[in-house]
C-alpha cells in the first residue's frame, strides 16, 4: 500500500484532496508529511490574486486557468491548481452565475484541481493553512497555482505574498472607500488588473492607478508594476495578463528576485514556527496559569507588562 | 515637570496624542508607560464598529459620537474618543464629503478626541497598536471609545473584538460578494446596523440578516444580536443604535459577560506577549542564523520542519 506522501508525490488527486482536508482540520500529522514532500516543492509557478469584493477576481481566475490549460504557441499547456481562500468564492456559493458556469467547464478538466478554504479560524491560522495547501499542490506536480483571496486586510496581503507574482484586481466605480485602499495594496502588486473595463470610469481608474504607481523602469533587474484592463467575463484582455505573468516570471528568474522572495518567505515562516514551538515548550515546562494571571490583569491588580515579567522571572 | 504618564492620566490631550504617536512608531518605552497607566484603564465603554467598505461606517461613527456627546434625559453627556483604524477614514482623506463636514463639527468639540491609524505594518502589528492606543485613551479618561475598522478580514475582527460591544455595519445592494461575508462576521456582532436604509433592498437585507441570526432569546443572561436600520447621513435611527449600545452595556454588566470578555482579551494578549518575549530571549541566547537556515529551506536542502528541530535541538 502506498503511503499518503507517496500518493501525493505521484500526483494522485484524491490523496491531495485528503491531505488538504487534514491541513484544514489542523491535524498535526500533516507537518511531517509536508516535511517529507518538501524536496518535491518549488517547481510550481505561484500566482496570488487579490482585491476587494466585487472586482470579479473569481471570473478572472477562471479565465486565466482556461488560458494556462490551453497553452499558446510560446507557452505549453500546464496543469493548474486553484486555491480560493475566500468565503465568497464560486465554490462556496457566493459568486455570480457566470463564474459558476465557467468553473463547471474547468471542473470537467482533469488537469485542473480546485479547492476552497474558508476564511475563519484564529489569527494567522488561515495564512498558514493556505501556505500548507499550496505546498501540497506544488508537491503533487500542479504546474501553475492560482491563490485567490478576497478582501483588503492584512491576512489577504499575507496570503497573496506567498506567491511569486501578485496580481491586484480593481474595478471601476467601487466607491471612494475602495479607491483609497489602493495606496496600501499597490506596494505588493506586480500586476494591476482593472477588470470590468467595459464599465464607465475604467480609463480614469487606470489613469489614477498609473499616476499612483509613478514613474519606473522595466527591464534587466527592474520590474515596473503593469496596469492592464480586462473584461474577464468575456475573456477580453486576459491573454495579455497571462503574458504579463509569463514576463514577470522571466524577470523573477533573471534578476534573482525569485530566490530572494522564496528565502524571505522561508525566513518569515521559520520565525513563526519557532515562536509557536518555544511558547508550547515553555507552557509545558510547568504549571502556567495564564487564566489566573489574566484575571489579575482584568481586575487591575497587575499590568500585562508586570505579568509577563512575573511569568518569565525577569 | 509632570511626566508623560502623569499628563496622560490627567487627561491632557496633547500628551495623549504624543503617546499614541509613540505607539505608532513602535517606541519600546511606551509599554512601561502603559503599564503604569494600567490601573487607570477599564473605565471606558469600548465600542467596536466594523463592516465592508462602502457601508457608511464613518458617518455612523460621527453620528453616534454626536449623540453620546449631547446625552439624553437618561444618559448624561460623555466625552468621546474615536480611533479609526482605517486607511479610508475621513481623517486620511478617503471618505465622502458628508463625513468630513460631520467630523469637522466634532473636531471643534473639546470633549471629542479623534485619532486615525493606518492599516499597514506587519501581521498583528496593527491590532496590537490599536489595543495600546485604546488603553491610552481609556487611561486619559475618555468615557466612550469608538474603534472603527474597515474591511472584512481577520485583522478587523481582531480589532473589533477588543471592544465590549461590537457593531457590524451592512448596507443594501453591495453585491453578492459582500452578502456572503455575513455568515463569518455575524458571529462577532452584538448589534447589526443596516445603514443607508433609504436605498432599495434595505428591508430584504434586514430580513436576510434576521433569518441568518435565527431565533434567540434576550433578557437576563442572554443577548440576541439586534438588527437595526439607519440613515447615518441624516441621523435617522442613530439614537436607537445608541440605546441598543446602552442596553448591551447593561446586559454585559448584569450577566458577568463584561468580565469574561475582558479576561479573555487579557489572556490572548498575555499569550501573544509571551510568545514574542520567549522568541526574543531565544534569539539573543546565541548566534541564530535564521537567514542561513532559510536559504537551506529555499534550496530544498532541508524542510522547515527539520529546520525547526535543528534550531531547537529537538
Amino acid at each position: 500500500m502506498p503511503t499518503l506522501t507517496e500518493l501525493v508525490a505521484a500526483g494522485d488527486r484524491r490523496a491531495l484532496a485528503s491531505l488538504i482536508s487534514r491541513i484544514e482540520q489542523d491535524d498535526p500529522a500533516v507537518w511531517e508529511i509536508l516535511g517529507r514532500l518538501h524536496p518535491r516543492t518549488g517547481r510550481a509557478t505561484l500566482i496570488g490574486i487579490t482585491g476587494a469584493p466585487g472586482t470579479g477576481k473569481s471570473t478572472l481566475v477562471a479565465a486565466l486557468a482556461g488560458i494556462f490549460r490551453a497553452g499558446t504557441g510560446s507557452r505549453p499547456p500546464r496543469t493548474v491548481g486553484i486555491l480560493a481562500v475566500d468565503p465568497t468564492s464560486p465554490f462556496s456559493g457566493g459568486a455570480i452565475l457566470g463564474d459558476r458556469i465557467r468553473m463547471r467547464n474547468l471542473a470537467g478538466d482533469g488537469g485542473v484541481f480546485i479547492r476552497s478554504m474558508a476564511s475563519r479560524g484564529r489569527l494567522g491560522g488561515l495564512a498558514r493553512a493556505a501556505g500548507a495547501a499550496v505546498r501540497a499542490m506544488d508537491a503533487a506536480g500542479l504546474e501553475t497555482i492560482l491563490i485567490e483571496t478576497v478582501g483588503v486586510g492584512q491576512d489577504e496581503v499575507d496570503i497573496a505574498q506567498q506567491a511569486d507574482t501578485v496580481i491586484v484586481v480593481e474595478a471601476p466605480g467601487l466607491g471612494d472607500d475602495i479607491q483609497a485602499l489602493k495606496a496600501g495594496i499597490l506596494e505588493i502588486a506586480d500586476i494591476l488588473v482593472v477588470n470590468k473595463a467595459d464599465l464607465p470610469g475604467a480609463d480614469s481608474t487606470v489613469e489614477s492607478l498609473r499616476a499612483m504607481l509613478g514613474l519606473g523602469e522595466e527591464g534587466g533587474d527592474c520590474w515596473k508594476a503593469l496596469v492592464l484592463k480586462t473584461v474577464a467575463l468575456s475573456g477580453q484582455g486576459v491573454e495579455e495578463v497571462a503574458q504579463a505573468i509569463h514576463r514577470h516570471r522571466e524577470f523573477l528568474k533573471r534578476s534573482g528576485e525569485k530566490n530572494r522572495r522564496e528565502q524571505r518567505r522561508a525566513e518569515a515562516d521559520l520565525r513563526e514556527r519557532l515562536r509557536e514551538r518555544l511558547f508550547e515548550g515553555w507552557e509545558q515546562k510547568g504549571s502556567r496559569d495564564l487564566a489566573e494571571m489574566a484575571s489579575r490583569i482584568a481586575a487591575r491588580q497587575c499590568s500585562p507588562e508586570e505579568a509577563v515579567k512575573i511569568l518569565l522571572n525577569d
